[in-house]
Order: structure tokens, then sequence, then C-alpha cells
């Protein structure tokens, strides 16, 4: 027998060579049902693995990340089966899980591959899905395998397995399809219920633009065709919310070839939101008692050595310029420019804890394949602060900054969230992290107790913390169920030292502070495109660029219209006189395709009883009333930052 | 007999050959005494030099700058003739007037000179200068002036000599002093009546490091002892208002090594000035009609070209970064981020004036010798903006662009300000400025308008226009009379066309817009550095960093204390308590020493009678008022920016 312990703590006994699928059924059919795979002593294995000694377990379903990893994964194996089949001496090279689906990348020798046979495609994987075939498991010695893709001619799995050797190589198969893959897989074919093949890409070997082009087949697959018709419904809606798209039609941002890829020019309408964005973040964090600061954007390379981003992060940093016979860098993050303002005058322990804050802008470079509109830039405006403090102060200034981030979750209507919090990995003390164990497990310690206290939702991941701390990914969903990773916070007990930072204590003793780099609000490009998104570019009106447009039924109330307008900029309202002398019906028209949460119409009636006639974005007509009663009210709306 | 035109536009008639001076005599003894030099047709003269043609004729005393230097320089050679009478065989470089006075180079041999032969130097130019002698011009050939220098064995001479042809060479002799000189000098050493020599210092000859040393001495003279005295109780009280020296004591800005010389690190009570600067500029921008944008700090090669700021700016730019094989520079003006935004989206007339401000940070390149605190630095943050207009616009735009530096000068106690005017050359267009005489004449004559509407001070100066169109320059004086260059207002009618920028006008066709480019704040960093002095750190509530501290006078009341800083708080007052266990003393010292505007003590009497005792930063004890009626009292203060 052997000892199973499960997430809940709970430890049973089961016989040897059981396997996580056989416990969940004895647990129910219907658990059993759902089980994709196994998490193992952390590591993810097949559902259908013998265990053979005592083990933690988890079992991994579709609403684990690692489940549906696996089901796309096997998806893809399930796609190479059906090419296989239609386009015989098709060669493979890797095909793994993806964001939103999987691919995988193939070489079809002088063969095309068209939309058409996409549909083909998917029918032929219905078909096999059908089938229940077992992904089935096979340990193989490198001779072996070495000989089998040899005689199928495919060299790229020989490439692949030029990397590995004896003991970690394993072939799966199912129906008629072999792969060399370390798996995981899902038990069976017939998990995989709806199948849609989304589109055909070029792909260079290796991602080597000297290399070969091979295909690349997107798809994605659920356990059941009503999640197929969610997530095709999800993916419409988002390309109608396309924050690139909205982005133009709202005047929000433009780019220029002069300028360079990847460097966002905000125009009018996007510098308004920016600003609202900052003003939410200056209140919170004076109230929060951050103090700020500003720093210029470069620095010599001596200050990135000292950090210890040269060289290692070198990669994602603009190149220097050299200058008076030093290299200076622009700056990839603000917090060794922070360090240098901490360490400008003294600290006592009446200083601490120490926070400052800066929307600071950095610059990374990203290859230009991968800038995407908003989302992959090379220039950002960072919600950034560091907080220094003792260690006593740690859980309750970590606490804070979480406190920070639901009062901002609250306010942009985000319901869904998850904290993931990164750990160190003890057998990489030293070289990976840094080599502080105590250190690391009392922060992760505290860390973890103040999101179980908070009651915020979180995993756990280990050896995914940063070099010098743990690290908390936040990740939220737009209005339309779109997975973003918003910010990063890190706890960080290295970089004071790096930088010789202290503060001196009440024993009057020189101690080393700890240091939160936080960022709740993410970087405005980040954010604004997810909000763009989320808001389907119908911002709160605390947020719009233009908050009410007045327009006037005829040119004959245009004085009216304007003494409206001028009210309503006195009470700081973004108003704008539509003073064009169309139908009011276009008025109404083109200002809904603005998106401006107010239109207040005005003709003969309402100049007659000093009213306006309200229309509101996505609630229609609200009635008449006088002009300080719609202020008010709008007023409130506002600086309560409602969300409509 | 000759026409003379003066200034008011009178033209009178007198004999061939007559000076200046004469010409002044002829006015009265009075404006004799005090006529330094005189313009000529535009060029600055000896006011004893004889004129034999008609002319147009200033007369240049001390109150004009030109009259200022022309005294300066003449008591270089002053100087020059009493360091030859103490050290012989002195040689000299070259000897400018300067911004407060003028230096001389020279080469002293093995001598040193000490801060005692100073005060021997000036004794003896005092004694010269009661001499009276005349400073007589002589033309003179080239191979004359070759033998003399050669003679007297100064290869200094001799090298600036090489330079000049016959025709252009002039000898100025006063007393035992000859020199190589262009002139023009004062008429006669008496003028000099008060004489004081500042400093000595190293300077490379040529400014090369790898030439000799030479040894400079600065110097200031007036034409009256009580201007001197003036004068040096002005540096005096500028020495106390150093704003490097208020910038670390009162926590406003640091600079580190490893960041870089010239590049300002805004420390927290800094970054609260910034702040307040910025939103004063934001609000007064909003009501002008400006709307707001955010742009990147680096751009293509490319895009300066396209400027024309490469090659020729290239001096003042920051390197390059080369990047996927372009290069990419730092911006050092905002300008042509700015025009891609105009570009953006088309632009009709309804779009016009269209104008968009960016507290923008540059980078330009200073010699690192030349970097001066916040006065000169390598990264500034720039009150900047672009307003598009059309030609009929344009006269308004810029009245209304006058009009915001002077309620900024209202703001600021600025009682002394003037603006230079600096026209084109005609002779120039299409070298120095661009080919356009009718632009010209007509943009300056707008601008002329303006400023005599307005009723500003101005002066007018030929050949030192932009490139591209006349330039304003801002010039004001802090309290204690220095003089600062504050901004620079820019008419540009040639940006547009090479970024090819244009509006639909009324017509239905293109047209080019003129461009204001316009910074009345200048820089944070200049500004901030003029307004630590200007207020010698006392800066008015609104700017205060910290606006109230409280004081307790023991321990006691601490809680009290704190009640009422929270009270301030929520009044958006930024407000401290010192809650350290000092005596009450002690707090009200360090206090002032921080120049915290505010002090509320409060012990047993406050506290009974749920009120506070208020000291207000240089004028003391204010009485006691209960927390609601000081915080209605200092909100209005506050809000109403006013000065103290």
């Amino acid at each position: 027998m052997i000892n199973i312990s499960f997430p809940d703590g709970a430890v049973r006994q089961y016989e040897n060579g059981t396997s996580a699928l056989d416990i969940a059924k004895s647990i129910s059919e219907g658990l059993a049902r759902k089980v994709l795979a196994a998490n193992v002593n952390g590591q993810v294995w097949d559902a259908t693995r013998p265990i053979n000694a005592d083990a933690s377990l988890q079992l991994l379903t579709w609403n684990d990340n690692d489940g549906k990893n696996t089901f796309w994964h096997s998806s893809a194996h399930l796609m190479a089966e059906a090419v296989e089949a239609l386009f015989p001496g098709v060669k493979f090279w890797v095909g793994p899980p993806v964001d939103n689906g999987f691919y995988y990348d193939m070489d079809l020798g002088d063969r095309k591959m068209n939309e058409e046979d996409l549909l083909t495609l998917e029918k032929k994987m219905n078909e096999l899905a059908k089938q229940n075939n077992t992904y089935i498991r096979k340990e193989i010695s490198k001779t072996d395998a070495v000989n089998y893709f040899s005689e199928k001619g495919d060299e790229y799995k020989l490439d692949l397995l030029q990397g590995l050797n004896d003991g970690e190589i394993t072939f799966y198969t199912q129906g008629q399809f072999t792969d060399l893959c370390r798996g995981p897989h899902i038990p069976n074919t017939g998990f995989i219920k709806a199948i849609k093949l989304t589109s055909i890409a070029g792909a260079y070997w290796k991602g080597n633009e000297k290399n070969k082009q091979l295909t690349r087949v997107y798809g994605v697959t659920f356990p059941s065709q009503k999640e197929l018709d969610e997530h095709l419904a999800m993916l419409e809606e988002a390309k109608k919310r396309d924050h690139r798209k909205l982005g133009k039609e709202l005047g929000i941002y433009t780019m220029s070839d002069d300028v360079g890829p990847g460097l966002i020019l905000w125009m009018p309408n996007g510098t308004v939101i920016i600003e609202e964005l900052e003003k939410l973040a200056k209140e919170t964090e004076l109230e929060a008692g951050y103090k700020r600061v500003v720093t210029p954007h470069i620095a010599k390379e001596s200050m990135y050595l000292t950090s210890g981003h040269l060289p290692y992060y070198a990669d994602s940093m603009f190149p220097p310029m050299e200058m008076d016979g030093e290299k200076y860098y622009l700056k990839a993050m603000n917090c060794p420019h922070h360090h240098k303002i901490f360490d400008a005058e003294p600290k006592s322990y009446r200083d601490m804890p120490y926070r400052i804050a800066e929307y600071g802008t950095c610059y990374r470079y990203e290859q230009s394949g991968e800038l995407f509109g908003l989302m992959r830039v090379r220039c950002l405006h960072m919600n950034d602060a560091h907080i220094y403090c003792t260690k006593e102060q740690f859980a309750q200034e970590f606490k804070a900054v979480n406190d920070m981030y639901l009062k901002y979750f609250k306010i942009f209507g985000i319901e869904k969230y998850v904290m993931r919090l990164s750990l160190h990995d003890p057998e990489k003390l030293g070289q990976k992290y840094v080599n502080e164990p105590e250190l690391w497990l009392e922060t992760e310690d505290l860390v973890r107790k103040v999101l179980i206290e908070t009651g915020v939702p979180f995993v756990e991941v280990k050896g995914e913390g940063a070099f010098y701390g743990p690290k908390i990914d936040v990740q939220i969903w737009s209005a339309i169920g779109r997975e973003f990773t918003l910010a990063t916070n890190q706890v960080d007990f290295a970089q004071s030292r790096s930088f010789k930072l202290s503060f001196t204590n009440q024993n009057n003793e020189p101690e080393v502070p700890l240091i939160i780099h936080r960022a709740p609000l993410g970087t405005h490009e980040r954010f604004i495109g997810f909000l763009l998104e989320h808001y389907a570019g119908k911002l709160p009106l605390w947020l719009a660029p233009v908050q009410v447009k007045v327009l006037p039924i005829s040119d004959k109330f245009l004085d009216y219209a304007k003494s409206v307008s001028d009210k309503l900029k006195k009470a700081d309202i973004r108003a704008e006189v539509d003073d064009r002398s169309e139908k009011i019906g276009k008025k109404i028209r083109d200002t809904e395709l603005l998106k401006v949460p107010y239109m207040l119409v005005v003709g003969e009636k309402e100049v007659n009883e000093g009213k306006v006639s309200i229309r509101r974005q996505g609630k229609g007509d609200l009635g008449a009333k006088t002009v300080d009663e719609f202020i008010a009210e709008a007023v409130a709306e506002k600086n309560e930052r409602k969300a409509d």
C-alpha cells in the first residue's frame, strides 16, 4: 500500500501501482470523467500513470491551467493524427499548448494547406476523437527512438532526440499516431468533444528566419460544444472590442514610423485616460502614505551592473549610448533610481516604512515581431512604487498593497482575478535564487498568510520566484472573459544589499530594509488596452475623454448649448458642443460612435424651460432636467468613479 | 552735413565727422556723461568715433546691454593695463565681457597670482581709472600689427592675428596699454568708478585641455560705488539663496554618480513642487483650450532628419542607440513628436487652432563642465506646447500666450521681466533663415504689435531669430535682482512644411498651419532653481512641500496633534506632526530651518479650547484659532496661490 496525500491535507492508502484516475474513480465516477491529468509530487503526470510510492496528489481538471494545457497538448496530437491521415509523409516539429488552444508546426513538403483543409481536418479529428483512443505512454531507449524516426525519415524529431538521453525519452501513441513526447496526456481522445481549427500561419523552424518555413496550424478544443460556442462568441466580441480598433476610432493613441515600433504617441483622448488613472493612483497612494518622486530615464552602466540587470537582462534593454567615455542605458525598471533616492539622505527607523511612487517610464526591448498594439510595447508608463520596510513591518505593508489591488478591482469592475504566488526552488538556492533559505521561507510564509487572510484567490508555483524574492503575478479577466497579466509584485531582500541600503534601527545599528516592488495598475499601455476591451470602449464617466456632448437641435439653439457647455466646464466636466449644422439624428448617431457617456439635447422646449434632455450611453433617454440637476448628478457619478 | 535718425523717428542734421558723444553733448552734458557707446546703423561703435555719412543712431548707456558690455570690456583692458604694470612680460589672450562683469585670460609665465594680488590690482586699476585715459582706436595694417606683437613676443595675439585681414584690424590704447581689439570701448577710463576683482581661475588656451593652462581673472565694475555695493550685497544674498544649497537642505533634489551628471533625481519634496507647477500649468492650459498629449522620449533618426535637427543640432543631442538596424535618439525637443500627433488624424479649419501641451522630458547634451545644479542639466522637464493655427488666428493666439506669461509673472511675484524679440536678418535669408521674406516681416510685425498692445517691456534684436521664425526670449529677474532666461517662444513657419502638415481650409483646400512653440514656465529644473532663489527657499503655501507642521508641546499632546494633522490632511493640506520627544523650542527652530509656512503649536491650553496656536514663517506668532478657522484660511491662501 502507498500513502496518497491530498491538497486538503487528508492522507489515504491505496494499492501500489494505482493511478490518479483509479483514485478519482474510487471517489466518484463523475469526478473521474473530469480528470484530465494529475499533479503528482509537484509534477504533471498522465492520470493513467501508475503511482508506485507515497505521493502528494492533486487531480487536474479543465479548471486547472495544467489540466487545460494537457487537454490542448493532447488535442495537438489528435490534430497531428488527422494531418498524417490526410497528408501522408508529413513531418512534425513541435505542438505545444498556448494561451488559448494549441498549435503544431509541420513540414508538408511541397503541399500547401488552405482554409478548406482545416474543415476537413476538423471533421477527421472529430471522427478520431469519437474512437476514444487511449493515449499510451511508452518509455523507450534513445537507440530505438532514433531508429523509429530514421525509418520514418523525420529529421525534425531526430533533431529533438539529439538533445535527449536514455531514461528521459518517451513515446505517446493514440490511434494510428505515435509521437516523441514527454507528455503528459489526457486519458483518451473521447474527452475532446468540440474542435475548432482557427488559423494557418508560417513559422520558421526554430524561429530562425534562415531556416525552412514550416506550416503552423492553430486550433482550440473543449470538453463540450457549449464551451466552444462560448469561446467563439467571446472571440467575436473581442474582435469588436479590439483595443487597436477602438484606440484608433476613439483617438486614444497612434504610432509613427518615424518614432519607431512599440512607441505609443498618446493622443488627447488617451492622455485624458492617463491623467485620470494617475489621479486615482496619486490619491490612493497619498492616502496610503506614499511620497512621490521623479527620476530620469537613463543611468550609467555602473547602476545596472550593481543592480544585476547587466549583463543578465541586457537583451531586454535598449542598447547603450556612449558618451563622455561612459555607457548610458535607458532604464528598463525604476527600482535602481528609487534606491538612489532612498539612499540620498540617511534614514532611521522613524523614516520606515519609506514608500516612494512614480509613474515611471521604462524602455524595454521586445522583438518587433512580438509588438502588439498597447499590449506589447517598448515604452511603458508604470504605476511603480517601492516600499522600504523592516521585517516587522513587512506583513502589514504587503497587506496594504493587496488591499490597494482589491480597491482597484472594485473600481474597475474586475470580478475575476487570481494572484499567482511564485516561490523559490530550494534546490536552486545560490544559483537561480539568492542564497537566503530562511528569508525565502519567512517572506513566502508572510505573503501566503496575507493572501489567505484577505481571502484573495491565489495559486502557488514553485521555482518561478524572482532572483531576489517571491513574486506575485496578478491575472485579471476582462468582462468578456479574456485573461490579462496585470502586474507583478515582488518581495526583494537582495537589492538592498547590492545597493548598500540601510537604516539605523532602534538599537542605533545599521539594518538592511526589505523592499516591496509593486505596480497595481500595471502600465498605462496594458491597462488602458485592457480597459478598452473590458468596457468595449464605453468608458465610465470619470474616464471618458469627452464626458458630455451638448447637441443643439438646430443652429438657433447654439448659444444656449454653449452656455450649457460652459457651465459644465466650470464644474470640471469635460464637455463639448456639436456645433455642426447637421440634423439632430446624425448628431446623436455620431456621438454614439464616439461612445460619449452623456448627450444633452437642447431645442426650443429645453431653452424655454432652462433644461436639457439627457441621453445616457447604453441607457437611452433619461428625460429632461435642469442643468444644475444634471451637473449635480454627473459630478457625483464621476467623483465616485461609478462604473456606469 | 549728414542726417542722423534717432530711435524716436526724429532726424537731425550734424557736421560730417561728428561723433555720438558730440551729439549727446549737443543734447545735454548730463546725457553725455552717461554715454558709453553708440549703436550706429545696427553696429556698436565707440561713442567717440566720427560718423561720416547719414546714419541711424542710438546712444547706449549703462541701461543698455550693449552699453554695459562695452563698459565691462573696457574694464578688462583697464585690468590688463594694471596686470602689465605689476607683472611685466605678461601675455594676454582674450578679455570679453560676460554675464556679470568680465575676465581676461593671461599667461603669467612661471608666476602665480593669488587673492592678495587681486587687491593690489584693484588699487592699481582705481589709480589708472582716475587718470581719465582716453581709449584710442587705431586702424592698422596686418604687417604693422604682426610686427608690433612679434617685437613684444606675444604669441597669443599673433595667433589671433592669423585669422584677421587688412582692413579689419584695429588697436586700442589707453594709458600705457595697447591691445589688438575690434572694440568698441567707452570714451575714457574715468567712467569706471567702482572695481571688484572677484576670482582667479585656470582656463585652457582655446578651451582645449591639451593646451597650456592660462590664468583667468574675473572682475566686475560699475559707474558708481553704490551700484557695486548693491551688486556685492546681491551676490552675498544669492549665496544664501543658492538653489544647490537650498535644494539639499530642503530635500528637493539629489544627483548620483551612477545615474550621471546633469541628471536630476527629484526627491519627494521637489516632486511636490513639480506637481503643483504642473497642476497650475494644466489648469491654465485647460482653460486656454489646450489638450494634453504624452509622447515617448525617443525617435528614429529619420524624424530628426526631417525636422532638420540632424545633423546641425547633433552636438546638443545624446548619441544614438543602434537597434534593429536603425538609429534611435533621445528627444532634445518635443515638437517633432507633437507634429506626428497633429498629423495622426486629418484636420480641418474647424479643428484650428489645435493646441497640444505636454510636460515633455527632453535630453540635451551639455559639456560636463557646463553643468550647474538645476540651471544647466542634461534632462529637462519642459512646460511645452505647440499651437497650430491659421495666419488669421496667429495674433490672437500669440497674445493669449503672452497673457499666460503675465498671469504667471503675477502668481510668482516676478516684477521685472523683459521679452527679447529676435528677428531675422534679410541679408541671410536662405542661409541662416528660411527664405520667406514676406512671412518673416508679417509674423515679426504681428508679434511686435502684440507686444506693444499688451504693454510688455521688450527689446528687438536683429539677426537672432530661429531658423524657422522670429523668437522671443523671456528674461526675468529674481527678488534679489539676478537675471534668468526663463523660456523661449518661437514662431515657426518652416516645420509644418518639413513635416507636410496641413489642414483643410474653408475653401476645401489644403493649407499649411503656422506653429507657435511656447513654454512659459520653462523647465522644472531651471524654474524651480529660480524659485528657490527668488523665495530664498521660503516657498509660498501652495508650493511648500510640507505646508503645516503640528508641534505638540509635549508627548502628552501627541494625540491631539495627530487629530489636528488628520483634519488638515482631509482638507488636502500637506501636514506633518513633529512627534519627537524634543523641547518645543527645538521643534520650532528645526521647523524654521525646513522653511515650513505654518507651525501649529498645541499644548494644554489649545487642547482645552480646541484650538491651535499659529506661527507663520517670516511673520511670527499669529495667535490662536480653532482648527476649522485655520483650515478655512489656509485653504483659501493655497487655492488662491497667494505669494505669502
